[in-house]
């Protein structure tokens, strides 16, 4: 998630964009509106009522405006859907009926039905601005095309804007797109590419329209004008956790097409939830009505979000779900989808605010109830001395304390902004946030109502007519810039990639649902809470679980084997090391232990720092047993495995750590500068017997241990207990202890885990003592035991 | 808290004492139980009705028993008072009321009134027995004394009954003591001393009947026999926190002469809390009915206790409180206790099972309810996706996860076990533990009674018929061993001597009470809720607060001085490093910190621990200003303070961390291995120019900063950067960074803090550049700024 390069690009973008903004602003004119796709479902429903709301806020304040419908229509079929359209518009409640009745008038005959098809429709539409303007005496102020299409045709109309429709030279240009932009980062990517082709970042609103819902839009408001109160509590020390909502009870029906493409992460978590995670996770501004602030301070937001993986997530899909992919889209009767309906995604913000505080992004169709809403919960760190019938909502600091953006609908009904009383009475803008009345008998979020501060909007505003507001007076932090869409889905597209192949849980649907989708997170991992049921329809068959197999022991290569599935090996693994470490530390007051690097020791280190109460960390000592001729800062670096996965998480006393010293004199594995020498001499001096107490190796497909490859010149033989090699691979150099100083341990652990190692775990099965052509080969320690633990991917295959 | 020595000592007197007693026990033979204090009040409420329990219990078993009543007073009047207290023996409802209607005859008939009050008396007491053993032709199996007297009596009863009334050889001694047991560490101490030379350790029963009730005997046992649902959940990772609770309704009136000299730490924390904490934190035996594994682990737990400090408690006092003491102890008018009434202590164990877990000791009198509890709350990590109304107790794990052992009264009104249904159904004995009947409308820690399951005990027994029966069988678990005493008034004394002129809160007591004594933890400090409110007696004003001040700018040797209240000095401090490591970070990629060792720095290592979110530590560099020469691992090195205050909790690369190397080749400080050249090496490598970006000093009552110290030969000027020097304390070897060095800094920032600097600081303030005398002295950077901290007590005295 670093984009140095794109965020400085960006910053210089923002500038130049807000500059070219407030110049224009400030001069006035006429002002044309296209709206493309003009018949559509989105302009019947939310655009042009949004258009109308902007005129009656800005009609008189000096502009003038002409408002265009187009679409592919022929001109007069056209003329009739939009003059339908426009018949429906209603006006405000807080507007004089006459008065509404006049401007409605004037706003029906600024408005015209435009076909455009052809790169001369536009051509003409340009001519007909100019020679208005022209006519009227007028200067042009700018254009807003508003994009209501489907994506595909976006690159057309673009480029037929770009050559056709630009305003003359002082007037701006302003485009905006709705969603889906792009299916995952390759395809967002060429979309922008070639939007980025016809128009400047600066003239691009992407819109999402949640960012123009009332309780989203007062998020940082709300965070600015409560700064005191919140400044010592938001953060990991005070939040317990943080939950990002969005509940819908309707189905996919009627939208399979669209839904069965796109699956509920990229209809919903991807843009709308990710957008208030920033909201709500970002550093600050000083000044949040600044555009270029906040979109830095989101971008920056992106940066420290901690990378997802498969168990980041879990996935669920209505039952009716297939049934409806077969009917819409034609599919055979044995079709079953994988597209889920339901998801709920565990994030982590890794930075010293954040570290540790769970985010919960969740949104499904098809449940028990519609209701979006951002809940923040602090951590109860009371006790109250008095009976709990006894506690005063205001006073008492056990009842608990959360802020919540009521999005809408649940059983509030509105937009709402939700503050414990017991945590402080918050600053809201007087003019447009009301208190909410008091409605006896209403329980949310656990408490009644009359336990929180509770506001909602004065006058419920529809998302549309904010962001064209917002559009007119080019205020951008509420759109996605190019930037922002990039950094969302560099966050997201691994874990779809992932999660492309993983069968849903299937769900009844509606109450009946139960506890079946209930979530508990763990770490970093994010699970259903109750195991999975029996399948509720057939074909979905999972496939064996670890726990329908046993540990099975037996020998290879005439030493102890270990085999198991991987989550099973590491545990046991995890427990035998455990066993020798308290027994070494029993026996002698420390244990060494050497690690390897690579990733199959990470799941064993996350296990070691997680599940293992007993070890005795406090008189381990740890070493390398190879490392890569790099810093030990570089993220290639096999100590840097060992600080994230388990030195952060134990601990483990600073100068019992022993990073191998392949970086000295501000050089890497210089010969003279005797780094081999100084690790042996530590082992010697640390070491009783230079004999490890536990060595932990991995076998490479190609028959390597440690840094230790085939045909190496060193460290197979001899007198030399650390040496250094090459590897075949990047970084060439290494640094490695020998075989001679492995054989010493008392116990040595070989972990070969993955389908990958099945050729080279059978080959070395028939081979001898040949170290040179299979360096693994060589290790058998002279008194002390061989384990190998194999998972059965590597061993059966 | 560590204790090997003692703990080995202890492990050989277990094996001694229980050996003895198996032994003791095959033999059955005549048992003489001599309770002292026989008419005192504890006596008749409690322990007649506990001797003729275990009478019904043993009766036939094989044992005879004759029970001795004794006292101070004269045989007549003494006879008269004991037959009053037996009169009123009742009979358990299990047994049938004729045939204990028989037993009580028995009883009554083997009990007699006894005078002990000389030495004489007791030697007749010891003749008594043996004659009434060998005229009725039994063996002697052993004598029990019951000490209910008070603790001023017990060295002179215990010298009598070791050199007149030891039963013969092959016989067994019991003695029994009742709290208190001392008063502080010390007095403690001496009490066990002294016993100690009359009785062997296996001889003694301290009473501590908490671990009679019903509900704490059964938390061992409880955790042993749901071992497997238990061995995830018990840990840190699972659970929130522990309460450890006993609230009463009573005041001290009429005990106040006890009451005034102990207060409710040593009446009830140091004693009963203590206890169950240790059932609850000790890791598991294997085998629980093993008293010498049980007292082996809970001596475990004692030493993984974190050690008490001031802001572990806080204390109140009822209002009436200071009256009743005017009234009882004849005090005058204006006289005002200190002595706690209420008292909540924050106590935390640091191993890796329950490091960062709350455990919340609290006792008060004239309280709201009467109830006794230990509740272990788990943490709450799971996300419903119903609506909470659809929530069902056995299923949702959102709802609260809670294990309670309710040792009785409250709305429950009995002792239970109560564990969440949502956790797991327990496993409890079924002969001695019964499911509770469900009680509609009864709410009990947040929830209806029907979310858990809930035992009861089949037969409600009072703690101190089972304890009798328990030194009966020998069973010493249920007791508090000399070192487990001594171990709790380690931990105890020093947070006693810290409160001992700390103003206690005056709260009205009862329901009135309110939130006025609801707590608030935070980290290792506990406080209350509410800000202080106006005294409700005149008398205890408190000192002036740190905000009561401002911070004072003004300066000191022609640098800036910035003075304030310790923690408002340590606070600006803080924020002041910050803001220079933002812009160093911000400007260069880096900063580069030298920070000093000593004590004041600490308050600041853990103020920029936990307080300070923006603080670039990824991009820190931390190097030591002077270092003392022991092994890094060593206590007294001032990287172990840096270590455990502030690497511990943020995160530090592990590469950007610069010990100073005096420790080489398993040698401290020699010249010959050129540490002082190797960190000069390091330094001029990483920090461009040799220039740290803030060095932190302290500034000794001698006038020596670093470890540069009046008079030294080298490091006050010279190009030598770092150096090894002489210090007139001991460790006396130090290596330290020369003051060119130091003086190259962009920053240097002087911490002085404490009364017993006012001297130094009044001196220094008037000399001139004298480094050889005053090497603080010297400081003055060269093209860098210098700044005083120096906090009220430093400056103004």
């Amino acid at each position: 998630m670093k984009h140095p390069g794109l965020w400085k690009m960006l910053t210089v973008a923002m500038c130049v964009a807000l500059v070219g903004c407030l110049q224009a602003q400030e001069l006035q004119g006429h002002v044309s509106i296209i709206l493309l796709g003009a018949t559509g479902d989105l302009a019947k429903k939310y655009l042009w009522q949004g258009l109308f709301q902007l005129y009656l806020d800005e009609v008189g304040k000096g502009h003038s405006f002409s408002f265009h419908g187009a679409a592919l229509t022929a001109p007069k079929q056209g003329q009739e859907l939009m003059a339908k359209a426009l018949e429906s518009l209603s006006c405000p409640k807080d507007t004089a009926p006459s008065h509404c009745a006049r401007l409605k008038g004037q706003f029906l005959q600024l408005s015209q039905y435009r076909q455009l098809k052809t790169a001369e429709d536009y051509r003409v539409l340009s001519k007909d601005i100019e020679a208005q303007v022209e006519q009227e005496g007028l200067r042009e102020a700018g254009r807003i095309f508003y994009f209501s299409v489907p994506p595909f045709a976006y690159v057309d109309i673009a480029r037929n804007i770009n050559s056709s429709c630009r305003p003359g030279p002082g007037a701006w240009l302003r485009v905006v797109f709705e969603k889906p932009f792009g299916h995952d980062h390759l395809s967002a990517q060429q979309l922008a590419t070639e939007l980025g082709s016809f128009f400047q970042e600066e003239e691009m609103y992407r819109v999402d329209h949640y960012l123009g819902k009332q309780a989203v839009a007062q998020i940082l408001p709300f965070r600015d004008q409560n700064r005191k109160a919140l400044d010592s509590l938001w953060n990991r020390h005070h939040v317990e956790r943080v939950e990002i909502i969005m509940k819908e009870t309707v189905d996919a029906e009627g939208r399979i097409s669209f839904y069965e493409e796109y699956g509920v992460i990229r209809d919903i978590l991807q843009n709308h939830l990710t957008e208030i995670l920033t909201l709500v996770a970002m550093e600050l501004p000083q000044d949040v009505s600044s555009s270029a602030a906040v979109l830095q301070h989101k971008l920056q937001a992106f940066r420290a979000l901690r990378g997802l993986h498969r168990g980041s997530a879990v996935l669920g899909q209505y039952q009716a779900y297939s049934a409806q992919v077969r009917g819409e889209l034609q599919r055979p009767d044995g079709f079953h989808s994988l597209t889920p309906t339901f998801a709920g995604v565990l994030v982590h913000v890794d930075n010293l605010r954040w570290e540790g505080v769970p985010f919960i992004l969740m949104s499904g169709k098809a449940l028990d109830e519609r209701v979006g809403y951002v809940r923040v919960l602090f951590k109860n760190r009371a006790l109250c001395v008095h009976h709990e019938r006894n506690w005063a909502p205001e006073q008492s600091q056990c009842l608990p304390r959360q802020i919540i953006f009521h999005i809408g609908h649940g059983e509030l009904g509105h937009p709402a902004i939700l503050v414990s009383r017991n945590l402080f009475r918050p600053s809201l803008p007087a003019h447009s946030w009301t208190e909410v009345q008091e409605q006896p008998g209403l329980q949310v979020f656990g408490r009644p109502l009359s336990d929180f501060y509770a506001y909602s909007p004065v006058k419920e505003r529809d998302a549309y007519s904010i962001l064209l507001s917002h559009i007119f007076h080019c205020r951008k932090e509420s759109f996605i810039t190019t930037e922002n869409l990039l950094a969302s889905w560099v966050f997201w597209t691994p874990l779809l990639d992932s999660l492309d192949h993983e069968a849903p849980r299937i769900y009844p649907g509606g109450a009946e649902t139960g506890n079946l989708l209930d979530l508990e997170f763990n770490g970093s991992h994010l699970s259903f809470s109750q195991q999975q049921p029996e399948q509720l329809v057939p074909g979905l068959g999972s496939a064996p679980r670890p726990s329908d197999f046993r540990v099975l022991g037996t020998r290879y290569r005439e030493s102890p084997l270990i085999s198991a599935w991987p989550e099973e090996l590491i545990s046991k693994l995890a427990s035998d090391i455990e066993a020798t470490a308290v027994q070494a530390v029993r026996r002698f007051g420390k244990f060494h232990l050497a690690l390897s690097g690579g990733s199959s020791p990470i799941a064993l280190f996350q296990q070691l720092a997680t599940g293992h109460y007993g070890f005795p960390w406090a008189h381990t000592h740890l070493w390398l047993v190879d490392e890569r001729c790099v810093p030990l800062s570089d993220p290639d670096s096999n100590f840097q495995g060992l600080q994230a996965h388990l030195l952060q998480h134990v601990r483990v006393p600073y100068y019992n750590i022993h990073p191998m010293p392949v970086h000295l004199h501000q050089r890497l594995c210089a010969e003279e500068d005797q780094g081999t020498q100084t690790y042996a001499g530590e082992i010697s001096a640390l070491v009783a017997n230079s004999s490890f107490d536990l060595v932990l190796l991995g076998m490479g497909t190609d028959g390597h241990t440690a840094s230790l490859f085939p045909q190496s010149p060193t460290g197979l033989d001899g007198e030399q207990l650390v040496v250094l090699t090459q590897s075949p691979f990047r970084p060439y150099q290494r640094m490695s202890l020998s075989l001679p100083l492995i054989n010493r341990a008392k116990k040595v652990a070989v972990l070969v885990m993955g389908r990958t190692k099945r050729e080279i775990t059978m080959l070395v099965s028939r081979v001898g003592h040949e170290p040179k052509k299979w360096p693994i080969s060589g290790v058998l320690p002279s008194s002390g035991q061989l384990v190998w633990y194999m998972d059965y991917e590597a061993f059966l295959g």
